[in-house]
């Protein structure tokens, strides 16, 4: 029997906050680092050592995962049981990796599996045909270039995940078709990314699964006007463009698309970049076997996260610290600092990711809940970052918790030596300091000059950033998301808070109605 | 007699805080929004409508402002007063852009206005020779692309006014040189700059102050052995590279550099956009007038803001109510959304500007502070945001202020109506329908739909983004964070917080010298 409670009625909570706190400079330690990761799927590992956490609070931590059933509800979710309590309808992103429980899943008359099976069979042909040539432009030259018009879940996921694997393709000697994203409906963003296009080698991939996405909509009737303007002989812009929308969607009965491919109502758009929104895209720029490699990443990482014991599950232990940071320690924001270029656009999807899930004040039974929920998030690469807002998470007044990335290896393979030692060195050599320097501090006689240390921060880390690595991480994250729901008690996967603005959009568009206000700010701007 | 004391010991904070706390919903209205713009220079307003303030709590502001004697210590500044107390160093990036008081200001023997002076008149003769093809590479063939090499403030400031001028010269026909930045020690950062480069046609910028920034000499060997390496014909690399350095850095001994371009001490690297630093890069881009009309628009902004009027100070006016936000309301972070794709790495230099120059606990003597200082700083361009992490924003546990910014016009002139409107009326239409959403929020039967409102916002508008417009966002931020840094009795123009993490680097690089922590770490990683 599944219980779903606030955090207040849950004994196991009273008693954490009951246990004493520790001091990260007191606990950490290099035998501790050795014996504190946990193993992740595609060959990460994530490290909890410089955690402000001890035995007996991850006991305490297990005991409130056990009590809030947090293994038994993603099961829940695996098995098909209605989980987006909002909008009513199943949790099914992890099923486009793999079906971890072997679960059958029928809705609309449909088996699950096979619909994201077929889904993928679609996009291994048709990225194998452009990607060979077969399918050409409507002037008879090949795609070199894909461009997608999307926006939040159909721009972030995938354009952070095609950025991470840009570098790869290029070491490992993979054909890449390169990638575009135009997402915002500032007309500027579309002008710009249009402006070095070559529109007869250029497929663009339209995606939105309601088919009704204002941003979307308007982008490809600028794409299209400004493409069919210029008047280039034999160009059909219509035969430049695939669709990826759900199959009642208006956009799936255009007919003029040259393919489409499909998602569900029950993959929400910041947890699709494993469905047709990513897959499309990276089929196409990598190759469809770079795609299927990055979904067994994901789906190692989505088993190995069914594991009770806490210790033993990175997802589940990330969030239950993240919990702890946050619910105990009073902790509002969490820093992602990634010290992999290839990674600049990770923490922009993961603000979506954790924000847009959890970002929310009502729990799943539509009460209001009186603890604090889903944080802040924010990042950027290093050694980027230590040149920026590291002095606030140093010596600022408030306590940041940090999530590290870092590889041994790089992606290109152009490596040099330099005052004898690689780049790759140097720059994990600025994570393995940072590390340190946050957990211990240092003393000094001059104020200004002292750190006092105690700045809680995890790692994840692996060999390379490969596609294996890539999906197990975008997994471990969403996991992580998804256990944090659970002991919030919210609906990870609805965002009502993102329907007002709409509306008033609207309302603005229409001559605001007299609305007063509305109308004193579109005097200022329009 | 100007007098520098913490927070506490203000006469006016404390009735600030004894002063009753106002809700955004109740008193914004129409009139208000009318009444409350203040104006910037370059052609913008700020307005604070949507925040919470009323008349009584901006005369305790406007009080707190005078005991405090904010204006004063900016005249300081001005007039070339030691202020960055912690290196003992003159703060004067305000003359980069114009005199504002007229002063008289000598440094290490040396006019300081006559130095900057004398830089933008080498700014604009190398510019100019090189736009017009006077200058060329080794090949003999003309410049096309600039590649700038520098990290934290010689990257994010040049980067981000780059990336907002880029879409402003196509629109208006200034030709344009294509820029690029390498700032990650990561080795793929400069490989994937590289990859598409053309070394015959590309001029790269080093930047380092200090002349022994660690990532920006081994960015600098490893662009040089990579293109050393291609056997082009008569190429030589020490023919496309020019330095912006301080004169005594061992970069300015450096005779193989094509030109050099220098700065001062007196300027932090969070500072220095106005500088060299942003002055080469921008003027080899969009040339020298562009330049000099960025400049131009900060240099009124810094006028406006010697106002000890709070009501038509808008520097002043932000960075108080900021304060309030944070000091009395208790708001750990604060959101930058600009409605604006040209914008899109703004927030990524804000977060220097503001994180490192106030995110400290220790004054401008060196003793600790009991309040909270610099806020967590973040954002993404709207109405990507809107997708994206907006549900926290609108429906979270915690409330964070916002600071939107909007533009009537886009840059590129490239523009079409579907459904109605403009795709620039559709931006601005969210933008001010997100204004009203957060304020007034929604009741609603069901709770998950309901919004509390009660979300602070302001706006900074204008006609549109043009170098002076951009200059003076620029300077507006950098004036606020400067009254802020005063305000909390901070030295805002140090980084001492980033010294430990690169001491421990090098000790990393150098085996760990016996530290079995730093060495647990690094075997994790190298």
């Amino acid at each position: 029997m599944i219980t779903y409670s606030d955090l207040g009625k849950l004994s196991s909570f009273s008693a954490l906050k009951n246990e004493r706190t520790v001091s990260v400079k007191n606990v950490l330690t290099a035998e501790r680092v050795k014996s504190s990761s946990i193993t992740l799927g595609g060959g990460l590992k994530y490290n909890w050592a410089a955690m402000p956490v001890n035995d007996c609070i991850i006991d305490k931590l297990q005991a409130l995962s056990d009590e809030a059933q947090l293994i038994d509800k993603y099961k829940e979710i695996l098995s098909g049981v209605m989980m987006n309590t909002g909008e009513k309808r199943l949790v099914l992103h992890h099923l486009t990796r793999g079906n971890v429980l072997g679960a059958s899943i029928t809705a609309d008359d449909e088996d699950k599996d096979q619909f994201y099976k077929d889904v993928l069979a679609s996009i291994k042909d048709f990225s194998d045909k452009v990607r060979s040539g077969e399918i050409k432009g409507s002037t008879g030259k090949p795609f070199t270039t894909v461009c997608q018009i999307g926006i939040g879940g159909s721009d972030l996921g995938p354009r952070a995940l095609y950025l991470a694997l840009k570098g790869w393709a290029e070491g490992t000697g993979v054909k890449t078709l390169e990638g575009r994203f135009i997402s915002n409906v500032d007309p500027d963003d579309a002008a710009s990314v249009i402006s070095d296009l070559d529109p007869e080698t250029t497929l663009f991939i339209l995606v939105s699964k309601s088919g009704t996405t204002q941003e979307t909509l308007t982008n490809r009737d600028l794409v299209l006007k400004t493409l069919s303007s210029l008047g280039i002989k034999g160009y059909e812009p219509a035969k430049h463009m695939v669709a990826v929308t759900s199959k009642t969607s208006p956009l799936a009965k255009d007919a003029s698309m040259l393919a489409s491919f499909f998602i569900d109502d029950y993959i929400g758009g910041r947890y699709s970049s494993t469905s047709a929104v990513g897959g499309v895209v990276l089929s196409l720029t990598f190759g469809f076997s770079t795609f299927r490699s990055l979904l067994a990443g994901a789906h190692e990482e989505d088993v190995l996260s069914t594991q009770k014991d806490i210790r033993k599950n990175g997802a589940l232990m990330d969030a239950l610290i993240g919990f702890y940071l946050r619910n105990v320690l009073g902790y509002p924001s969490t820093a992602i600092l990634p010290y992999s270029q290839a990674l600049s656009r990770f923490p922009a999807h993961l603000q979506q990711l954790d924000m847009e899930s959890n970002g929310k004040h009502v729990n799943r039974f539509g009460e209001k809940v009186d603890y604090p929920t889903g944080p802040v998030i924010f990042g950027e690469p290093g050694t980027n970052g230590q040149h920026s807002f590291y002095q606030l998470l140093h010596q600022g007044s408030d306590i940041i918790p940090l999530q590290f990335i870092g590889f041994r290896e790089c992606q290109y393979g152009k490596d040099i030596e330099t005052a004898g030692s690689m780049s790759q060195t140097k720059l994990n050599a600025n994570l393995a300091a940072q590390i340190a320097a946050f957990a211990r501090g240092k003393e000094d006689s001059n104020p200004n000059k002292e750190f006092d240390g105690n700045r809680p921060s995890s790692l994840i880390y692996g060999d390379k950033l490969t596609p294996e690595a890539l999906g197990a991480l975008l997994a471990h994250y969403e996991n992580k998301v998804m256990f944090q729901g659970f002991i919030w008690n919210l609906n990870s996967f609805d965002q009502e808070g993102v329907q007002l603005g709409k509306v008033l959009a609207k309302k603005v568009l229409a001559g605001c109605e007299g609305d007063e206000l509305l109308k004193a700010y579109a005097d200022l701007l329009i």
